[in-house]
């Protein structure tokens, strides 16, 4: 059931987007930090965890932990430097995950980067009805849009909660939907262990393998929280174990708000991140080594009026490109956010989605979590954001296409051939090359103002929104093996009758 | 006169700007080509030169070129590589520009920036009532607002066309403003010999010299365009020429829209761009050995779909980064610009200037030209869009701030007393640091969406408007010596009489 498809180009778009593919990153990472700094924020994230250490909820987390070595009393699991060097040792420096069809498998690692959509927002939102709780049959139309859409690697873990269904099987069905509506990977949920083995039991089926199986082709990611300052809470522990004993991927990211959750320093907000995602990351070796994982820097501020979560700060783009050094050093993948905490998808929804894109993408990250859609600090999953967000990616990939300097891009003849005074739009080297010479919008317009005017003044907001509508419209519903599809609707039956997951 | 004041801040301000200062860039920018790759382009400007030449439309600058060793035949310049590598040794790494209250005194080079205001628009622009010609009073406004916001740190030309005032006696107003309004630095206005000259008379005047004195201490910035492909027109080497006389500096830049005034690939682009500013460059050195100036990188990529610029785009900050390491091969500080095309102050106007930030700030810009108020691809200076930009500005400062890790900044103590599922709110640690953590913003919001309802649902383009409007009224107008406003309304009054300036 692996047959390798071509992934479709928008047929019919009003743009020309180009192929699915993660493109290299011809250039090196920003160092926003010495190489000392880095060594001393990794020295004092080992004092934190040898010192301090990480209060662990969950008995058999504990218990494992306890198993490697470390020092666990009164719940709380101190890890010597020697013993976290020791374990981070298995850690594969890259990895594929595996999508349903072989063409959208994706690379973690390297110089390439996974970009994702949104995941698990509470609220949808669009222009035309705002925000409110979401459903099904939009998740579904969500779903659609991540598929289409090629510069979206990933489906992030459903976009947002459908809320007409019951929470302890919805997840059953968002599962259903991200194999039946993608052939893109999709993320899965790690809230305990039943929804976590759910996702890999039904991973499985839809690439032909048992959950057994499933480790030798990772298909999901998980993402991992600690309860910062320095806790493992039971859900996520569970997720987490299940993940790993699986083969899975694990992003283990704390959620170091600094000034709340962490320090008001970022070095000092640096330094909890950094034991937190240790501990998370040597827990995923101690229950399988080998096990894929990720190190998770989501660092961002407070503001320190209100108390409010910032995102998409000049602190967040630091705090990302310094976390990539951070894990660099200890040679484990990387994962940041496209974030902000914009009302509306305005003039701030974009810079701060930029400022934490620069950050991310020119920090090294090999997966970028919401990388399409994530709105009001992660609270809401917009339809025009993932539009906005799917340009500013496209963006970055033309950035990261590399100026060719051979003889025919250095043009000396077509500058001869126009000469003082002249002008390219005719001559043979521009005809050759126009087509596809410059990155073709999917939201900018670049009409002078009278012309925009008469076209109705239309602003980027707005024009999302026409856009979204247009590519939903050529959404073909990719092919899946009908006893491939029964096997799993039969899945998702079989697990609602059983209750479901339990509620956390 | 020259009275060392205090830069204000702005009292009473609902934010709390940071005071007026370049900050130093701590990090390495971004080689977007490889060394190898440099030389090429280097090595096919140098080419352009020897090969095709320079068309030069004015006699004094092809018998100033002639007396320098070029080779000039039907109005063209050809210039071997030997004698621009001599030519540019007299060139200054770095320079000082001087501004009437030495507190507002800019450096060009190392690893500073200029950040100035929009300069050349024919029109204007604000939220109330849209896109029109401009008029002296707003303009003044305009200024005003300039002098106010700190992380402005010069003045860019006039940042619209006050077309109230006769045309050929516009600029002696706009300078006349430009030294009554401000104390930070300002750009004067090179469209032929009589206007140069009368910025350099006005500008030495502000500083209490002689326009032969103020060689010594150059005060002010012309920019240069060259007719792009390859050719330098007769108002424009005028203007360079007067300029480089008095020691004051020049920005020269080609402009170099790739699809249309240059090859349709960004290495022929380039190529181009480094050939028609090496010929300028070099033009300011045969003027005046040592005379300040700067390479301009301002290669973007026309719509090839429509013709129409396209500005902030990827290729645009892949030019500008490269542009930024073909300056420091030659040794001349780097001038770039903040831009876009966008038709209103929405998501698009926020991505394209940010991406042009990037691209300029991370690719070592020395003079960020139009670094606050740049609209429809230059035509229009908004005042929403200076308030915009100005938050952009702020950011990347404190993107540029560097993390500290000494012991207070690591937070182990505080690490340590807020413990496992604590918080920092209330430490000792966050209540020593707290008010100055973080960016302060002037346009971003981060309240939550209901409170943000509750207040309205105002967007960022709304909120730039109240905040221009609250600015303009702290503003006050700096105290200028009686002495020298009367010398400068004399000459002003004198200047009228005599006609002002020839109509280019």
């Amino acid at each position: 059931m692996s047959t390798r498809r071509r992934p479709r180009t928008s047929r019919g778009a009003s743009f020309a987007q180009p192929a699915f593919g993660q493109r290299p990153r011809p250039y090196a990472p920003v160092d926003v930090l010495s190489t000392d700094q880095v060594a001393a924020i990794h020295s004092a994230g080992l004092e934190i965890l040898s010192r301090i250490g990480l209060r662990v909820l969950d008995d058999r987390a504990r218990a494992l932990f306890r198993s490697a070595g470390a020092k666990v009393s009164d719940g709380t699991v101190r890890l010597d430097p020697a013993q976290v060097g020791e374990l981070l040792k298995t850690v594969p420096p890259s990895f594929t995950l595996h999508a349903r069809n072989p063409a959208y498998d994706v690379t973690v690692g390297g110089n390439r980067c996974v970009y994702t959509s949104v995941g698990g927002p509470a609220y949808v939102m669009d222009n035309d009805r705002g925000r409110r709780d979401g459903n099904y049959a939009e998740m579904c139309d969500y779903l659609r849009l991540v598929q289409i859409l090629n510069v979206i690697h990933q489906e992030g873990g459903g976009p947002f909660e459908p809320m007409d269904l019951p929470a302890n099987t919805r997840h059953l069905d968002i599962y259903r939907a991200q194999i039946g509506l993608l052939e893109k990977t999709w993320q899965g949920q790690t809230l305990g262990r039943a929804r976590t083995l759910d996702g890999i039991a039904m991973a499985a089926m839809a690439l032909g393998t048992t959950p057994e199986g499933l480790a030798d082709r990772p298909a999901l990611v998980g993402v991992i929280n600690t309860n910062s300052p320095l806790q493992l809470d039971i859900p996520m522990a569970e997720g987490l174990i299940a993940m790993a004993e699986h083969g899975q991927a694990l992003a283990i990211t704390p959620f170091t708000l600094a000034g709340a959750m962490a320090p008001v320093t970022l070095a000092g907000a640096l330094a909890q991140q950094h034991a937190e995602a240790l501990a998370g990351i040597v827990l995923t070796q101690i229950v399988r080594p080998g096990a894929p994982v990720l190190y998770g820097g989501f660092t961002s501020n407070v503001d320190m009026r209100s108390g409010s979560p910032a995102f998409g700060t000049p602190e967040y783009a630091k705090a990302a490109q310094a976390s990539g050094q951070l894990a660099r050093h200890i040679g484990v993948p990387f994962r940041s956010s496209n974030v902000t905490a914009a009302n509306e998808v305005d003039a701030q929804a974009a810079y701060e989605s930029q400022m934490a894109l620069w950050g991310a993408l020119m920090g090294g990250a090999h997966l970028l979590e919401h990388g399409a859609g994530w709105l009001h600090g992660g609270l809401t999953a917009s339809f025009e954001k993932l539009i906005l967000d799917a340009e500013l990616l496209m963006m970055m990939d033309a950035y990261f296409t590399p100026i060719d300097t051979g003889p025919g891009a250095m043009a000396l003849d077509a500058i001869l051939e126009a000469g003082p005074g002249g002008h390219f739009f005719g001559t043979a080297h521009t005809m050759a090359r126009y087509e596809t010479a410059f990155h073709a919008p999917l939201l900018s317009n670049w009409d002078n103002y009278p012309t925009w005017l008469e076209k109705g003044g239309i602003d980027a907001r707005t024009r999302a929104n026409t856009v979204w509508k247009a590519l939903l419209e050529q959404y073909e519903e990719p092919v899946l093996d009908p006893a491939v599809s029964e096997e799993l609707d039969d899945y998702v039956a079989r697990r609602k009758a059983e209750g479901g997951a339990p509620m956390n």
